[in-house]
């Protein structure tokens, strides 16, 4: 059976969401403050532990079974030239997903996270949205079903990630759909484009929020008007994980549009078992973030997707969790206290 | 046989130190831009796997044996009430970290790293700086040469960390005995002191600074004035890393304040095999890295020591090895180029 049923439900799903547990983030403070180090001098890495610890509902977190989820989608606006790439490297980056030779595959490896990989409908892009509607509600639906059941039932610390040439100009429109703004300070040269790419980028953008307007209401209203269908997965798997308490590393700019679809209504607090995990060089992402209330805990200057960043990211968990889990306490160590 | 004699000796080996090869840079660049990736998506990370390169001297650099060494030692300047913690809780840490109860002993781990820690005459602290010398230069050339001692022979990259109840008190002051500037720019709360602390702290050190003054000509005459053992003992580490073309990462305020007094008599290049792993809080190092033209590659607030910040970051430097060997290039993998 599927997870989501309809715009209401999601709705209903989205105003009933479970929340991170006081307790267990006051008994996670308690023990880095008896841990052998200067109180706070971990700095996020102890607010990483107390993070997981709240949603996982327990004093000591661990990742024994960290997922990432990368879903990709192809996109009709592709069309207009909005991209330095041809839509059939899609379909071949999803090949060379399978064949372990992508960053994310090298990235999911040190990080200890199992990879999973979605193509969604590749032969069939979404419509162009600087013409009309990308996706109809079912089939935003259907996506975002199919972003929750790539989720393991083993699933404990999800990352998610996507691939979709053409999907930085479907991102922008969409946080433009969400936010308002200006499309100048939303798009950005994506994969590579040149400042001239760059202008006609934005006017693509222009044209399609012309047609589709601010859309704060619904989750699958705006999807369905922007896309695109991995954007749509990638908000049904953070959905779906919330559901489960289970805490969320979002990538860069990309698949955070795609979260802050769950926001529509105002409902800021739909994204809070998530973090950002880097600051993207896509020049809206630092504009999402902060639209979103949330400091990314990285910046390398990446732009890459796939949930890249998430993963390197997802190293910085792991020393949280070895010292937070791992580290003696002054009364275990006999070291005097200040 | 020791590897440093005297202070024109090692005069003599900073101005005849290996630099990085530009040949394995050009080829490690090369390689990046045939990766399955926009040209420069994976942002530093790329340009940590460029950095191993020139200095490991190979097109695909790996670490096989990546050392961790931390220093330990004690500070006269104690007495005067720097710190909130006692000063024998250097040796109580110590003790931990044998144990393998301190934060860097997890970190380690997580990052692949050996851990080696030298403790330097714990019951000898350095002479108090607020009222004379902290050591005779054989002290600081001992120092030095137990730093360069503790290098594997086979160490192919380093961290360097250290311990030292009231060693942020030293760094600031040696910070202000190699660049200048004001004492209430160099201090900040070190392991907690409050806002009336700092204030004092910052006496302390511009009482020594007046007697010490500006010292920008030779190393060890910067470590005999200001100290502290494991200072010298970083920079000793420092060196002979440089001398046998290791990439080094330096940890925070303390680390970097050793590191710096190689670069006395305006010899900066002394450090281009090292990169700063991360912005401290300690408010510092902030002004050290602008003086040391290095931009730290990740700001998490950790203001421990011990190494922690440089294992940390060391977690992204196989993020970057990973991409930079792991990946197939678009040849490889039948995708389309831009």
């Amino acid at each position: 059976m599927s997870l989501f049923s309809s715009a209401d439900h999601i709705i209903e799903i989205v105003d009933n969401l479970p929340n991170s547990s006081i307790a267990m983030m006051e008994s996670a403070r308690e023990r880095q403050s008896q841990l052998t180090k200067p109180p706070g001098s971990l700095g996020k890495l102890e607010d990483i532990a107390v993070w997981l610890a709240g949603w996982q509902g327990v004093a000591k977190p661990q990742i024994n079974n960290g997922q990432c989820l990368v879903f990709a989608g192809n996109h009709g606006v592709v069309a207009q030239g909005v991209s330095p790439f041809p839509a059939e490297v899609t379909a071949q980056m999803v090949m060379n997903f399978e064949a372990g030779g992508a960053a994310i595959n090298q990235l999911c490896r040190e990080a200890g996270l199992s990879l999973t990989v979605t193509p969604l409908q590749l032969d069939v892009p979404t419509g162009d949205i600087s013409e009309g509607m990308a996706m109809t509600p079912d089939e935003v639906i259907a996506a975002m079903n199919a972003g929750a059941d790539a989720l393991n039932d083993s699933c404990d610390y999800l990352v998610v990630g996507e691939m979709g040439i053409g999907n930085t100009t479907t991102a922008a429109a969409l946080s433009m759909g969400r936010f308002g703004g200006d499309a100048g300070r939303w798009v950005g040269p994506g994969t590579g484009l040149d400042d001239e790419g760059v202008a006609y980028k934005a006017k693509i953008v222009d044209r399609a929020f012309a047609r589709h307007g601010r859309l704060n209401d619904n989750p699958v209203s705006l999807m369905a008007h922007y896309g695109g269908r991995e954007l749509a997965a990638i908000a049904g798997a953070v959905l779906a994980a919330r559901m489960r308490s289970i805490p969320v590393m979002l990538d860069g700019f990309i698949s955070s549009a795609a979260a802050s679809a769950l926001t529509a209504g105002d409902r800021l607090s739909a994204l809070d078992h998530c973090e950002i995990s880097h600051m993207s060089s896509e020049p809206g992402h630092l504009r999402l973030a902060v639209s979103l209330r949330k400091q990314p805990i990285i910046d390398l200057g990446m732009r890459l997707g796939e949930g890249s960043g998430a993963a390197t990211a997802t190293l910085l968990v792991r020393a949280a969790l070895a010292t937070h889990n791992g580290m003696a306490t002054f009364a275990e160590a006999g070291v005097s206290n200040a």
